[in-house]
């Protein structure tokens, strides 16, 4: 079976680490949200990028989900010596990555170029493509700040202020990266990972031409939210600043134009019975590997059952 | 006494700790060489003033004199991972200047003014300046392999192809940085540190105007050379495939237009018969603190008996 996930950063890396550990590498490949990539002192750092390379290379920091295990911050202390803010946790390791690929990127490379020649590197056989070549940023809409940088929400802001909304600057000029189309085109279902809709998933299908064509294919879900909490990260909290009240039925809600298969947890089995789309009931929450495994696997079974 | 040092890196940086062991910051301005300055994966490094100032601040390496102290070298290894050459040997703590250099650089500031707010950051108050703001690259000619740039030659061919020429590229257009004119008018003396003749000094020489106002100045330089050897660097092995057999009378000879005073290893006093300014031979060789602050004394001691 050939699949096509759809990623934001650690929840979209955890279920891609589960589809790799069930499929080949030419049977999945990974379309990451570029939304959220920034600059920081001049590097470009791609958050949800890195987050799923270094989580298939097998050099993400498993306490946290993302970041490089065994990482130490030399570089970024010192950056604080000379008076820079310390907004962003880069480590060291981290730092060679966002150090090359600005390099690359100022040489004229593509994200997309620059990904694959990384992940090469790190003997990566998986295909991880960013969602688009050309910058794309969130832009978060807040009630009593204005539309902040979503890093500037995400980060230095806490997720505190409230949205009333959501904007991806440079989506106009934004098309998918080469492979995305054919990528899609080619697979017998897509699988949207349990990342942030509103701000991982929503960009990648924002880029021009994306929608368009998931509309045309199996496209698979899996929740964000049991009950009405996100196990990380602040989708509830937009749902509910947003007038809406959190749950998987919201999240199926918010995916509709395009889906055909809903994953929720066990504990909202109940809700089934509410969604007008084929929905299976597991255990959603991934603590290890393992939970990676099998919640991928129960993915592939309702694509199967969807076939 | 007010005091302005010339300096490239290491033997530099030495004599002028020296110096400011017996002078206050507003006592002492030291000059740069920035003919090293090169560009590595995108990150402007910047060897003879960084040396310098980790050297004033107490951070620089005891042992090999530049680079810092207890140093770590995880992005260096993490950038190879990605493919890339290692010519340099770049620690975290290190690149975290280049980061920021880069990235200030980058947004329109000068090197004099980064270099002033990077010392702020450090505790140095010495006034440490590069030659200029403008890039000036020095090349070296060769008989084999043509013109390379610097840290070609220095770093990745070792020192080994034969020299055959110098050329400052940029110097038409770099004028002094802001302050170097001022220091010089104000010092009592300028100090000519045991750097590299060739491409230490001579690219600081090289900027518009100042040689001509080092003619006008008791200016009283150290040999780099003891016998017919540096303590380090190419500058002895420079003279002899230029021609020129290295001696501290040959160091004294290429600073003949401004020279006004000569410090020589006591090894080497005998030569003090054939030296056209006034010459003191002394212990030139700095082990360690101590040596650095008595050879400082030196220098200005006699610089006294000039004035």
């Amino acid at each position: 079976m050939k699949i096509v996930a759809l990623a934001g950063g650690v929840g979209g890396a955890k279920l891609v680490d589960g589809l790799a550990q069930l499929l080949s590498p030419e049977n999945l490949t990974i379309i990451v949200n570029t939304g959220d990539d920034f600059k920081y002192r001049g590097l470009y750092i791609s958050p949800d990028l890195d987050t799923v390379c270094y989580t298939l290379a097998g050099l993400a920091n498993p306490d946290t989900g993302w970041g490089r295990n065994g990482e130490t911050f030399q570089v970024l202390e010192n950056l604080q010596k000379l008076g820079v803010l310390k907004w962003f946790h880069l480590g060291d390791q981290d730092l060679a990555t966002h150090i090359e690929r600005t390099y690359l990127i100022n040489e004229g490379l593509f994200l997309s170029q620059i990904t694959r020649s990384f992940c090469h590197s790190w003997g990566v056989e998986y295909s991880i493509l960013p969602m688009s070549d050309q910058p794309v940023s969130t832009m978060v809409d807040t009630i009593d700040e204005g539309e902040l940088p979503f890093q500037e929400y995400f980060v230095r802001r806490k997720c505190e202020p409230k949205v009333k909304g959501f904007r991806f600057a440079g989506i106009d000029a934004a098309v998918p990266a080469p492979g995305v189309i054919e990528a899609i085109m080619q697979a017998d279902s897509v699988v949207v990972c349990p990342s942030n809709p509103w701000v991982s998933i929503d960009p990648i299908c924002a880029v021009n031409g994306l929608c368009d064509i998931l509309a045309t294919k199996i496209n698979v879900a899996v929740s964000p939210i049991i009950g009405n909490r996100t196990f990380k990260g602040p989708a509830a909290k937009m749902f509910i600043e947003l007038g809406i009240q959190p749950s998987p039925l919201a999240v199926a809600r918010h995916y509709k134009k395009f889906l055909t298969g809903f994953i929720l947890d066990k504990m909202d089995e109940k809700l089934k019975q509410e969604m007008s789309v084929p929905t299976l009931a597991t255990k959603i929450l991934m603590k290890d590997r393992d939970d990676r495994r099998r919640l991928a696997q129960d993915v592939l079974n309702l694509i199967q059952s969807l076939q």
